[in-house]
């Protein structure tokens, strides 16, 4: 069938082939969210050819879930939204309502801004507002970290989202072909590697453990942060609420029983994340302090040096996956929230049990560093997400979205 | 990779494999989506195996876009619930709106009534509202008619619905192939056809068009329909809006020109409704009413009759394409709004203008009456959708999401 | 009780009392009430003292309720937020749908703009989404047209709001005596009259009512306006949406006895509102459009023109009351819409009766122009606005909200 | 003008004057608006002439905020509706925003239970959704605790509800006398006192203080309690959020000063609430917890005993003014936030000033209880209620809403 189809523009008729500064909103609704794109919102920065509109969304407004919007702010960065659209609360219908809010709150936003592009990232819940809203306002969408695999309702957001967007930058080649199998263009994709790589290749041991611990908060010295210690990052998995505050308990007994020193982080915004936040606190109130510390939220920089000078990442966030890859971190990695993601050596996965959690992290403490590989960028992502953003031309769009017509 | 994955199911604890009524809820948002399900919401209502709760929202309440809801009551079934949502107004942000509204208003819906599945249909923009609500809720989502190719912005939301869907229920072998290709597991999808070709099969010529006529607010008498006449039925294409009004105006000056009087239908509230709206008043101020009537809306089985009386149908719609394949009613397919649609030989495709327009219609007219094909379901699609909500299983749908990890 | 307390005021720490520049934030959601403050905005514009932001929404936006947007961007202002929040449909709930999603959206932009200000206009139902959003970020919030009587939810609405605001800016001394009686401190009231009489006060009988009557959309001649004709405008009443249809009836047909011609206008989007269009359509198709010609929107400074050259101004609508007394038109109120309003000798008031009707429009078109009074301002309403915003001084605001205990 | 108005009524065409049933809804969307109503609901569900149905919403779901929908599923209600509606964040954007989304999700139950009145309780900011909802659907609205005076936002908020509401249903005669100065119709107004009385007037002293204090998750002993202590529960004041964390620091030293145990409750979620938070944490992280104890929440009945059980409530909770009153617990009343509000001889007005607060705590527990007095309410207000919502004539409501024209 020849036909001609509609091309996926910007309503606001700019022709994208000409030589002009394009414009990009970039939406981050989240602390980790804004982790993985910060080298490529500095790169976008620094290019004459692009104009960046930061928009801050959800949980980035808020303190309890590490107040993303000062620390972008922090960074030097000038966020010209903020839209507290976060329903509190911790079921499936806070989160879809979330969404909802998000499409009409980001839909006036994008229809006063007019961008060119619409940058979302990986596939939290809310992410898909994002999608909509650009959609639907004939904006072309660019979904960072699209094609990867998890095996939970993330995958479900993160697939949707794809077949919304118009240009695809993934982390991996592994992640190119998914995305090519689930009929997106070739040309519609780049391989730019994940920019949260680009601050693990900077990150150096933090020297001052204690001050660290001091300037977030913690009451009182930490004297064993000078010896080993492992990090824990345990997220509930959005489709199993009803066992987070289990899962966490197996891996705090884990921990104590191998008897070296933690630091655990309170979990994201997602049902069930109370249940954690309430199985930490009772953990806490059960056994005292001893030896186990939290932390609320770190700046990124913090938290890579952080993992570079822990023996061990336990739990199940990307981030024992992806950037401890690329820095040699051991990690124990438990549960199916990871499950289908590309992994280095340097993970050992085990289930939700105290024994097999314990052997793996007293075999990962004994191994030690492991090299380094990357699998999801070489520390220079944010500079081609820039790229790719400078070059992605009207014609590669319309190829992307072409119909596979039988 | 080995790993057993969280399965979707609802959060309400139910077992799906015990042999018990199981509540499905539907949610229908216009009215040419109702006419897409009405036989199987017949068979779903008739087994004793299933519970049947409609939703109503949206477009499907408002008068001038034909008052499903009626249609609907009239019919029999009970309207549970009734939401309206709609925003007015024909921009992307409108309907963006209307679709970040529906999902705050369908989460408090499904938890309330804690369906066992939800069924969501086709690819108004509008239906992604559902598809998220039921998700994020975590209550098995089944889309029907998923894996068609129509070429605009539909396809984005009918694919990202794909994405998030856990049973399919397509309406051709082709669908069912690009559904595979998109990444999903064969075992979630079933070729039931679509139930909109149900109504097909059983309509017959309508005996008296003067009263279907007067009986839908046309004034005076209508002598022209009992001779030859044609169906226009041109909706905005999405993502061209601008060019709605021209295109419309193309479509009517090439009827005007083949002198057979017409019935002309108002368009769907969409991106671009209004133009189209505005230009078909101005084309009746311009050259009076002479030959050219128009209709807002009929109820479904008026409306199968009525293509059964017409020498032709000319626009974009996909009736012309599926449901007068199977009546071998001539279709004159104009643009691109239906590229990509699998198609049987009573259509002539033609681009906007009215000499190709003109000369198709002069064609079909000339050729009359074809024979019927199967290509959307053979007739007994409802039925079909029934027996595939009796018979998914919990495993197939744990088999269906399962991530195609490298 | 000698308690200091809490002080209303903008949340961003401005000092009112120092010599600057405030800003003013207006939001307009309907072609009315632009009407009702265009002066106004022209002086705030102004004033060296005061800086304007235009916020426009709901009804605004659309095209069918008069495209209130473009006459504003015509008239020269910046309309910098479009918010487009107007759920579809005509009843109550379709309303309070609207005012919430209204808060949404205004909450974001309020909370960007960081106004000192925020100014609401009169008493459409969705105005109370201004005043929340606005209360509620502790922005002073200003109000025109508190203390009028209508008889029907617009008094609740307009009411409730004045308990909403902290600055009063009334019409009518018979309106500060109302503001004060519900509570409020006489220190915070200001009678500027209405804004909208200063168009009246400018205007002057148009010229050419055929090149009018074209410019808007009529098609053929328009010779009848060039002899005696009325202008007809009837409105729903919100809290009787069954008898909209019977109501516009009995006028039209009253019309049509008198047997002059008339310029009938499309009303407002209300509850009930698609009743009254529908019962206009149905009376256009029974009787033609023999003498009564349909007018979508003019233009305010059109409207008021044309009102000075008809005879009489038939209908339910406010204008008939104030800018009409104000330049001596001829008025027939109809009903309880406009009941406890202080109105001029310009007025008869009739019921919904084709007799009362017929004979009180025969009586005006024999009487003819009457001299007009300055019951609703005398011409200079719209400087005194900007005045009143000059010189609101944080003392005054806190007397104004300060509590009566007993 | 003597016309006879719209009279408010049910859309639903009900003749309230003819005996039978009337259905009410009351939306609970607080912990403490609950304890407010519990025995009208009791009343309510008893009376043969009405129908109950109760619908929670926002805070009234999370368990942060006392999870009041078990609370009142504990006492034998049914909550047929539970609305997830509140907006993380304490700015007044989050509290806007969350009354908007109220008005959204309360309009599609009303709609869809057409009760026969609408019940609102006193003056939370998010009350105000529930009053437009139902104004905008016509169904006559009952307000519980109009005409009282506190000195802040919240004094805009119930008295903009006492302008939507049609029935009045007020705590004392002082609270009649300023909502007909405000211009109701006396018909309309009821006193009723208020039914968190009632349960004052069936409360005894606890006789088990430690088992409360570990039932509500304290952990230890709590030896404390079986001496004399103070219960400490101060709010943010909406206009001053800047200032609750400083204002909280005061009250904590003051307690600490006169050096008697105390039992300090986390505050409302309110703007300024995460401040108040944060500061009681940073006082207990700095003092530890020698002598103050921390609660989240009590069951109403719970702490009505704990309040006869204590030597005195310091703070700025109207429970010090009103339950306290009737219960002879003395109280140190501080700041502003109950200013205007009748009060009986157990209160001592204090600045927030440790010196003023350490001496009033110490004058108080000197003086030991007080005799009770009948301000608001004599214990019978829940029947008082339900009597008042079975008598409510249509005629009074009619009376009740017409405009005072001039």
């Amino acid at each position: 069938m020849p036909a001609i189809f509609g091309r996926p523009r910007s309503l606001w008729g700019n022709n994208l082939m000409e030589s002009r500064v394009r414009h990009v909103c970039v939406v981050i609704t989240a602390r980790a969210s804004y982790s993985r794109v910060k080298t490529a919102l500095l790169a976008v920065q620094a290019s004459p050819e692009l104009r960046l509109t930061i928009i801050a969304g959800a949980s980035a407004l808020l303190p309890q879930y590490g107040d993303a919007v000062s620390v972008i702010e922090r960074d030097g960065f000038k966020v010209k939204y903020k839209l507290g659209y976060l329903i509190d609360g911790t079921d499936g219908a806070a989160m879809a309502k979330t969404t909802g809010l998000g499409i009409i709150e980001l839909s006036s936003v994008f229809q006063r801004e007019q961008p060119d592009y619409v940058v979302t990232i990986a596939d939290r819940y809310e992410t898909i507002a994002t999608a909509v809203a650009a959609s639907y306002l004939n904006i072309p969408l660019v979904h960072i970290q699209g094609g990867e695999v998890t095996g939970n309702i993330d995958d479900k957001v993160r697939n949707a989202i794809t077949k919304l967007a118009d240009v695809h930058l993934v982390s991996s080649e592994g992640a190119r072909q998914r995305v090519i199998e689930m009929g997106e263009h070739p040309g519609s994709i780049h391989v730019t590697g994940c920019p949260s790589i680009d601050l693990a290749a900077t990150a150096s041991p933090h020297a001052d453990l204690s001050g660290l611990y001091s300037r977030y908060g913690g009451t009182g010295s930490c004297p064993s942060l000078n010896r080993d210690f492992v990090v824990v990052m345990q997220h509930p998995v959005t489709d199993e609420p009803e066992g987070a505050a289990w899962q966490i308990g197996q891996t705090l007994n884990a921990v104590s029983r191998v008897g070296i020193p933690a630091i655990v982080f309170w979990p994201n915004p997602d049902a069930g994340s109370h249940l954690v936040a309430k199985a930490i606190r009772q953990y806490r109130e059960r056994n005292g302090s001893g030896g186990i510390h939290f932390f609320r939220n770190l700046d990124p920089k913090d938290f890579l040096e952080l993992l570079l000078s822990c023996k061990c990442i336990v739990g199940n966030s990307s981030v024992g996956i992806r950037e401890c890859s690329f820095m040699g971190v051991p990690s124990v990695n438990i549960g199916t929230r990871q499950a289908g993601r590309d992994r280095g050596p340097n993970v050992i996965d085990v289930p939700y049990e105290v024994d097999s959690i314990a052997d793996a992290i007293q075999r990962q403490v004994n191994i030690g560093k492991y090299h380094g590989v990357s699998l999801y960028g070489n520390g220079k992502s944010g500079a081609k997400v820039a790229r790719a953003l400078e070059s992605a031309a009207f014609e590669d769009l319309s190829i992307a979205t072409m119909p596979r017509a039988a």
